[in-house]
């Protein structure tokens, strides 16, 4: 019999569903919880903001808070390694605070404390004994995206239908060459149903909130990432983008992320949320989330000079490189998008694009305006989602099909409306390669008769808008279609005063712009580098974020 | 009035053909022809030799003889820029000898010695004048296969409808990278009708022969430039290659080349024999063919350095390494696949097989054989084809039907037998796509755990068969398949003798084995090394090719 022919009943997919989300949520020890009067109010109708709570919960200790809060990775494995920290209390704090951000904004999907505090022990006893890190990543507790396998644990990735499954028995190779650089692994974090919305909501673990305010949506797929890592409850996340999945969350939720060129890191041994094989032009890709670009450049050096070509035959065999030392001390040449007349910019945005903009042409580089060069993000991005249709089985929906669940309200708006009824053909296949082509020679003649080193524009159109509203990526998507390492950095906030001045009547904004349940929320810019120049991304985005921190 | 409707006469299109083939073959200087009794018996039924006439003819002088013999690229260029020879004797020693190479072997479409030999003018000049090269290809006649594009030139590749095409006006990306590195462009080369043929012959050149022995094939799609190089018409030429069609001709007449990584080379703005924007997941590739591996160095190093990637945005940004010195002092191990069920090896090639592997064990390197861990490549290579059979509007055959020409002969062959009612369809190519993601993940296996350097095999069966007998190019589609890095390198002759000792009673031959029509070929091996390690294959086949030459 096959799955799709089981005799589901609605009572069967939500009894096994909340069986799995409350063997998670068993996992935080007693000592860690939040008193229940105190927990029921973290609701997605409330619009407040928990970024306070691990702070003043009484849970985490003074040392605890200082470590969860002050350092990025590159100081803490710096700390550990001088013995100024153990793993262990690294581990430990963090897997409190995760703990706290799990009760506050549902972020997490699996907890594996015992294993990391034995793991940590691991590390601390390498140490002493061989006066030596394991590794690059020595003692570092590092939070994975839901779809990546760690040995012994399960991956759902949100299908109620993949509850059923055994744990896996093998590490993806990313978490396998993590693991190997002095990784500690201790949270896995929540992702959308089928991982292709905005919105990571799913039958099994429920929706995320953004902690800055709970009615937000934290964005999608990465959300339970982007989450628990304004909440301090994760240093280095990781993450998976194809339309903009390490991006949204992150400027959903005010941190900071880097999509790298496909295939540098390496995608094999995960759980796909879709078929296998995909004879598409865009390419998921992983990439890290969290605090400083250096811990990027610290991740994305360490997994590619472990060889990641020899785990994964798709992964590019490119030696990592050191970038020209010029780099740093040049004058850049940015071009700046400021927006497309399908999307225009929320005021915060443009505000935040604006002032970043300003600031960099005040620290001396230069900005070249693009916006009147590009045409309409929105028809090149339509072929983006053309790449994401092409399963003629449909094979996510019969993954929902397999347990009889329902799909979340945010898969209704996940969808391109002018391709409703538009049906994939090997045929078309052949034009839409053509059309891609055409693209992509449309941004390198940009970058290279503008003698541009990246381009400065929106990741998103506003700041993070309600839950099951996102809508359709554009402005990530179109980095994806492009196949160009990018990055998010968080700038300014929303404040309906100062933003005022960006507001222009004669647009349609969508969504919706509300001033009031933006105010406070945390605006972003995006950079966008070079095909297969990560390294060089990674400096430029290094001068960007110190002349934005001199300016904040 | 579409094409397909033109109402063609066979008269029409054979007029049309024999026109162009006239127009030239008249670029040739009274001068330079050879006496009609003797041009007329170089036909593809007479099983002599060609080789001596550009010696014995006496239309070269002593040092044009000289010149066109001696050197490799890397050393002409030296001596041009040491002033000792100029482009302009240089250009016209090679012009010549084309000519009586064409005379012979037929392997000519464009000839262009007029705008040669002003160009060599020009870069004599420069040298002159500023002291310095024109580039690290200064004043070097380099050959071009004729899919590429060469401003003012046309490139009918084959197609008797392409004929009325103007002259295109713009360089391929990889000839305007030559061209300012200082080549100079004096012949475009012959190729098969729709380039999927290993014959190349098609109805407006003819064929193309092999000069050793004109009854036998020159191979193909790169044909004419194997068989100029083999005659000493050019020392360096540009082919392409997506199932060996720069490793086929090479290896029937007797010169070596390589297949780099795909898109290292850029590969924009030439004539595609089918249509554009192919889903499939083997892309055609640039390589160089002619007399040394260090000649290939230097044209890869230059259109690599060149940033091709600011010219074609489907070209990898990936900066030409320098490979670590110790490779070249390394005792390297190769793995050895002597071959496969389908397709075994006629005695000559097993010989040279044998031989080289011998030799590199005599010289300390490691050999590991690896016919048992690979099962049979037919498979294997069937996923091949059937990537290139995804055009569901068989474009190559509008082409034709276009002029309403014939097919050639030998396009009856290429097919694969098993695929002859296999259509192509979207889902399908999903499950193709992952059944080569474990073709790769076999392959790679093989390098990881038996720490190989390269792998050492054949790169067909046979020396060079007769004419339209060649069939399905098994071990050099392979490694298209792969996208591994390869070359082919002459080793020996055959030697009916010596070859006994090879023959199997027991196996069946295809093509069938003679000994006789083989007698004296040219046998060769394949190197295939690491995706994307160009530069280190290289260098591996440098210190093949040494020991092979101490052995020879």
């Amino acid at each position: 019999m096959s799955n799709s022919e089981l005799p589901v009943k609605v009572a069967d997919w939500k009894r096994l569903a909340l069986s799995k989300r409350v063997s998670t949520f068993n996992k935080i020890p007693k000592d860690w919880l939040l008193p229940i009067e105190q927990a029921s109010q973290y609701t997605e109708t409330n619009p407040i903001s928990v970024l306070d709570v691990p702070r003043t919960c009484g849970i985490l200790t003074q040392k605890e808070l200082e470590i969860t809060e002050t350092h990025d990775a590159t100081d803490l494995v710096a700390l550990m390694v001088k013995g100024e920290l153990s793993s262990i209390e690294v581990t430990t704090a963090f897997c409190k605070r995760a703990a706290i951000a799990h009760q506050t904004t549902n972020c997490l999907t699996e907890i594996m404390i015992d294993q990391a505090l034995a793991r940590a022990n691991e590390c601390d006893e390498f140490l002493k004994k061989e006066g030596r890190p394991v590794g690059p990543l020595h003692g570092l507790p590092i939070s994975l995206k839901d779809s990546f396998n760690v040995k012994g644990v399960q991956s759902t990735i949100g299908y109620v239908s993949f509850i059923t499954n055994p744990p896996t028995t093998t590490n993806s190779a990313v978490v396998q060459i993590l693991f190997e650089a002095g990784a500690v692994f201790y949270v896995k974090t929540n992702i959308p149903q089928t991982m292709m919305t905005a919105d990571s909501h799913n039958n099994i673990f429920g929706r995320t909130l953004n902690p800055h305010n709970l009615t937000l949506t934290a964005g999608g797929s990465t959300g339970g990432e982007a989450s628990l890592i304004a909440m301090n409850g994760s240093v280095l996340g990781v993450a998976t983008d194809i339309a903009g999945s390490n991006r949204i969350p992150a400027l959903c939720c005010g941190i900071s992320s880097i999509k790298p060129s496909a295939s540098r890191v390496p995608f094999a041994g995960g759980v796909p949320p879709g078929r296998l094989g995909s004879p598409g032009q865009i390419l998921p890709v992983i990439g890290p989330c969290g605090r400083s670009i250096r811990d990027y450049e610290l991740f994305l050096r360490t997994i590619v000079s472990s060889q990641p070509w020899n785990l994964d035959p798709m992964a590019l065999n490119i030696p990592w490189r050191t970038p020209d030392a010029g780099l740093r001390e040049k004058k850049l040449r940015f071009g700046l998008i400021r927006s497309t007349p399908s999307r225009p910019l929320h005021p915060p945005i443009a505000r935040a694009l604006h002032s970043a903009a300003m600031s960099l042409k005040a620290a001396g580089h230069n900005i070249v305006l693009l916006d009147e060069k590009i045409g309409d993000m929105y028809a090149d991005v339509e072929l983006a989602w053309k790449y994401f249709m092409l399963d003629p089985s449909g094979t996510p929906f019969q993954h929902l099909r397999a347990s009889g669940e329902d799909p979340i309200p945010s898969l209704k708006i996940s969808g391109w409306p002018e391709l409703s009824s538009w049906k994939p053909s090997l045929d078309t296949l052949w034009d839409m390669n053509v059309q891609r082509a055409s693209v992509l020679k449309k941004y390198q003649n940009l970058f290279v008769s503008e003698g541009l080193d990246a381009i400065l524009m929106p990741g998103y159109q506003a700041v993070a808008p309600g839950h099951d509203t996102y809508g359709l990526p554009i402005y990530t998507a179109l980095v994806n279609l492009l196949d160009y390492p990018a990055g998010i950095l968080p700038h300014g906030k929303a404040d309906k005063n100062a933003d005022a001045e960006f507001l222009k009547e004669s647009v349609k904004y969508e969504p919706a712009y509300n001033s009031e349940a933006a105010e406070g929320m945390p605006a972003h810019i995006q950079v966008v580098g070079k095909p297969l120049m990560d390294e060089e991304l990674l400096e430029i985005m290094m001068v960007v974020e110190t002349v934005l921190k001199r300016n904040a």
